[in-house]
């Protein structure tokens, strides 16, 4: 059976898990915890990170970005990046927007000095950090409802690799209860809109040891 | 004209002009500050970051990732990614492993603190952050070296866009003379073989006012 490693709360493991469900992929989850340091994690993928996807013949296929572009090639039939060369750009412009710019100027500010960092031994939470991410993602939120507005999904009518990069991010956010969703009532929209969908369900159902999710954490209708 | 906006010294620009180059695409170069905060800029692309890629029929490609991914769609007839699913996925997670991994470990430690951090009006360089990323350089130029002596090149006996990543990275860095290249030789031949391809000869040549290279940064004999 396909195989693919992820960890909980990781915006990257849950981008490839919606991925391979809205692409009717068959897979079995294996969680794992990178500061664990486990050495077949690292015969697996040397970066020692997750997620990592192996298939049935062997193949390894490390890291988000290898794993979401080989499964556009390998099971095209539902496509998540759009069919002409300027849609392709457009979502794949966003994807770097939420994977690169909102994962260093908030995921990372907030996510890792909450939950991960402690794990790795990195002591307390820096709270000035959290501060200055939680203040930077409202601009984003202004983005993701603007969009939403114009386009429905964001990167245009359908959903698309975009929306599951932004939902990855955000949702991971969420069960620290660190989304000001009534700030910008369009990003609430949107995002009611992608909790509704199978592939996040299951996703929205786990819980970490130690850490419970607000209330409204699962509910499409928050 | 097609038109390449890029900034000096930014290894995701340097990665979008060598793949130009290795795929015979011709372009104009236009030099641009992202911490000018020109409006036009943000009309190209919202993020306000380069490179951006304007085509000739006015499509705009903003991000060293879209970008790359665009041009191996829209200019196959030479590709940096391999042809076979697994050769693909091995050029995609060195890429990552550049642009996620060496670029949060290393590169914005040194190049952000000595360079753009002063352009950007945020004070002086933070010398522990400058020592931290050049001693994290240091296993990166190990795996580099590593896979130089299994491969010859990163992810196979062909140049693909794992070393132009790589090569982009490390080049940024060997101007400001942080690359303790004799550390490994086997990173260090590899490097030698990068710099003398044509595509690597015109970036290696340009200046950045204030900032004097090492005599060997444009010797591919150093």
């Amino acid at each position: 059976m396909r195989m693919l490693y992820h960890t909980n709360l990781s915006p990257f493991c849950r981008k490839v898990r919606m991925v391979m469900k809205e692409k009717g992929i068959d897979f079995e989850l294996v969680c794992e915890n990178p500061w664990d340091r486990k050495l077949d994690l690292f015969a697996l993928n040397p970066a020692g990170e997750l997620p990592i996807l192996v298939e049935d013949d062997g193949t390894v296929v490390s890291g988000a970005y290898a794993i979401c572009e080989y499964l556009e090639e390998a099971y095209p039939q539902i496509t998540l990046l759009g069919t002409t060369l300027a849609e392709r750009a457009e979502v794949r412009r966003l994807v770097d927007w939420f994977d690169h710019k909102f994962d260093y100027e908030v995921t990372k500010n907030i996510l890792f000095e909450k939950v991960f960092k402690n794990y790795l031994g990195g002591g307390q939470p820096n709270s000035a950090m959290i501060r200055q991410g939680t203040s930077q993602m409202l601009y984003h939120l202004d983005y993701v409802g603007y969009l939403a507005r114009e386009r429905y999904f964001l990167a245009g009518e359908n959903l698309t690799l975009a929306d599951i990069a932004a939902a990855s991010h955000l949702s991971a956010l969420d069960y620290l209860g660190d989304v000001p969703w009534e700030y910008n009532p369009g990003a609430h929209t949107w995002y009611a809109l992608l909790k509704s969908r199978p592939s996040m369900r299951c996703i929205l159902s786990e819980r970490v040891r130690g850490v419970r999710p607000p209330v409204y954490y699962e509910d499409p209708d928050f």
